[in-house]
């Protein structure tokens, strides 16, 4: 018997008929005698038409009563789904954030978990019942309701299964698992079914639009092996584990992309103490998110300074660079929009290496330049232009035989 | 500068639009330096939309998952609320009712309140703020959330008022206040100014579906002023106060009718101590609520019994007590569905006499036969056929001459 975690995203449990066959697959698990805590989402569709609701009273709404608003979202389907339960003759309960409790920050739409009570759950669970916890909410130590943003409820379901030293978190999503790349572009990639957690963390980071980065974080952290699943499908999914020996032997996991950034740089800064800080302080000032930052010192005092931001805050940070460069007097700004970010990641680059000159070889090859590198300890990346992206992506893939189960 | 509870009903916080318009209402009374209170219900048709969801899912929702789901009405409500009056340039901030808290027994579905505590929200009034609070919801001493079934926003306007000890309770409907009689049947009915606690409960109780019968109650007992009145116009509506000298030179108040019953007879019933026990036991142990009930003994050791139930459970009713009359040895069961009770209400009828004749005169002279006669201190109630509804409620309404503001 085990005390298993797992977490039903807003697409599952989009319609009472989607809430009653969920129902139907959790009961299977407790027939079998485990002990179930059910994390759900608000039903998809929900969060944004409360959102539109909000928007049509206030335009910047108020983050505290956005949190008040967006919590029923999670409220209502942990009700229905407890009822489902309850319809096919077994007993459950269901509980808010501030129920159980979820102790938050009180940073409104973005707050963090800072603990969480396992009595109520565990008096619960005791009685034979299967709990329901709403995703995504907490509250705050003044008793404000709070939530912990995009993606949640994914938190939500680690901090629980961390908290009840649960033996797995499930996180049941619509896709069959964490892929070594991704399928729409590349038709060899292949669903990975053991991965660490290092590994799914530059994943996540890079795009793969699985799994919430924060929860990754926090199931390294507290050692909560996770399995990310389909919900409509029965097949094992991809277990995001401590690194395992057996890793190692891959020099690469995975291959992915980012479209949604842009570079800008500055050209012929005077290259002294303290410049870089001039740069970025105001960048970050104005709330700002640089990812990539390349310095190459040219002969002399001269420097050109490359960084890479979201595309949706290109236009502003070009005029923002534009001040900051008149006022250092570097000579000239210029942006790119249209790039895009290929990393290949894996724990195996710790022993083996040559892998990032591998990359640049494959790329090469396929004429594609290279604009910026940046490497961590399990990554490589690169950026080169957008049009490219799937042909480096389908060429990486290939050079490094993520195909085979067996690829090193 | 007085602290006033408003409440508004789900037709006039319907929209975006309908909660912005209603913010602009209640910032002209913070403009003149008011503290304000403002309880909320959800929006319409809300409840009916979670309603259906629930029955979707379970048969018979589950009473205490129902609460956490239909709760989510009223949380909806009052963060849009807060959000239009800070997007009116003024400070606000809601609260459900387990943050107040407003502590309830555990019934969930039709909790009752046991306690409000008024430490949040006169923090709050005191920063200047504009507080809104969920009707309709509470917290039990477990904390669950637990709801006050329907009309249950009033409840709680008016048990806030009684705690905060406000100088009024306002009631914003979708009509202008309590009249004399149904305005759809009788065009002369009349707007009442004021009226007492106990006329309006027995108004209430009789279909006048304007408040809640509880709120009344509450009121009454904690002597909190009601202000009945519409949300979609600026004038005065009907106030529900403590009786007046001036209310006992009526004789009428208000002239009300009730549809939704029919009336069952046992005929021939042998008169035996302890006979109306053993009819009425079983039905209350069904569940069935039984309104009038009258007792006609006839010559002899036979008596007739006549009760009314509402017309909905008319046939389960009549199948039981068929059952009863067999084991009693009653002669025969006889049921009417088309049936109305016609009522006069007022509290003048303590100090006159005759006012009972008067109405069995009026009906008599339009040709109505009284099926059942029912009368308490300040009401007098007669059972007639359907069809004269109407026609019994102009009568009645002529000869006391309530289109008369000095009607006597």
């Amino acid at each position: 018997m085990s005390l298993i975690v797992q977490k039903y995203g807003g697409t599952s449990v989009g319609s009472p008929e989607k809430i009653k066959a969920v129902a139907a697959r959790v009961l299977e698990y407790s027939r079998k005698g485990h002990e179930m805590v059910i994390v759900l989402s608000a039903m998809s569709g929900e969060t944004d038409r409360l959102t539109a609701l909000a928007n049509s009273v206030q335009d910047q709404p108020d983050t505290r009563e956005m949190d008040v608003l967006l919590s029923t979202g999670e409220q209502v389907t942990i009700s229905l789904f407890a009822m489902a339960v309850k319809a096919a003759g077994f007993d459950a309960i269901s509980f808010l954030g501030d129920q159980v409790k979820i102790l938050t920050s009180s940073l409104h739409t973005k707050a963090r978990i800072q603990s969480v009570d396992t009595n109520k759950i565990k008096d619960q669970l005791a009685q034979g019942k299967i709990v329901v916890i709403a995703g995504f909410q907490g509250v705050d130590e003044n008793g404000n309701i709070t939530t912990l943003g995009r993606g949640g409820s994914d938190t939500t379901a680690v901090a629980l299964a961390a908290a009840l030293k649960a033996d797995q978190c499930e996180i049941f999503t619509d896709v069959e698992g964490v892929y070594t790349t991704d399928p729409n572009i590349c038709t060899s990639a292949r669903k990975i079914d053991r991965i660490s957690y290092d590994e799914m963390l530059e994943l996540a980071s890079l795009g793969a639009k699985v799994l919430d980065i924060r929860s990754v974080g926090l199931a390294k952290r507290y050692k909560v092996p996770l399995h990310v699943r389909s919900s409509f499908v029965d097949t094992e999914g991809t277990w995001v584990v401590e690194e395992e020996k057996a890793m190692e032997s891959m020099l690469v996991s995975g291959v992915t992309y980012n479209k949604n950034e842009a570079t800008i740089t500055i050209s012929r800064v005077p290259d002294k103490p303290g410049i870089a800080s001039k740069i970025f302080m105001p960048i970050s000032d104005a709330g700002l998110v640089v990812d990539m930052i390349i310095q190459n010192t040219r002969a002399g005092e001269l420097t050109d300074m490359t960084f890479t931001v979201p595309r949706t805050e290109f236009k502003r940070t070009m005029e923002l660079v534009t001040k900051i460069a008149a006022d250092i007097g570097a000579e000239n700004v210029s942006g790119v929009e249209d790039i895009a970010k290929v990393s290949i990641v894996g724990v195996g680059m710790r022993n083996h290496s040559g892998i990032a000159s591998t990359m640049f070889h494959v790329l090469a090859n396929e004429g594609i330049n290279i604009m910026m590198i940046s490497t961590s300890e399990i990554k490589v990346s690169c950026v080169i232009e957008e049009k490219y992206t799937e042909l480096a992506v389908r060429a990486l893939h290939d050079a490094f035989a993520l195909e085979r189960e067996d690829h090193q």
